[in-house]
């Protein structure tokens, strides 16, 4: 299995990133073709001090090859420019293997 | 759900931080009590330039209580202090509440 992070740091106004997150983006990447998961995980708090990050969002996808449609397909392009329209500078995107050792 | 997650930066010597890190700490996490799921991320590429990071693993528990009281029993202080042993410097750690939007 293959997975998107997204690590997206504390914006400013938190509430409106929230708003824009949750009402507008999440609902464009749901719409990606081959998703199998999607999980988002808010941070609550980081015992090393403050951490950098607010939001933590993780793609599941079959394999790279279905990652890459995924991003070439209408819908891919499109959440990928809603990225712009309230996190500008705040996401950090890593692409993975995943393993459940 | 509540997830901790660790990001590891990328090591110096990449095979030895493997090597501990699957054959020695996975393992003693594996250990701790409480732990429902337990995913690691190998970072592959980075879309915006090379990633700082090198793998990220993801530990699940039921709510906030339970990883508490795996943190402080003694498998979860023993995976604790393990991570001196090989990631000393490389760690980030965010406990977090996981969402499937």
């Amino acid at each position: 299995m293959v997975k998107v992070i997204a690590l997206y740091k504390k914006p400013e106004n938190i509430e409106q990133f929230d708003r824009h997150y949750y009402d507008i983006h999440v609902p464009l990447v749901k719409k990606m073709p081959g998703l199998k998961k999607f999980e988002v995980d808010s941070v609550v708090s980081s015992p090393g001090g403050e951490s950098p990050y607010h939001l933590v969002a993780n793609l599941y996808f079959d394999n790279h090859e279905s990652l890459k449609n995924a991003n070439s397909s209408e819908e891919g392009k499109t959440a990928a420019k809603d990225v712009n329209n309230f996190a500008r500078g705040l996401i950090e995107v890593m692409i993975c293997d995943v393993n459940c050792p």
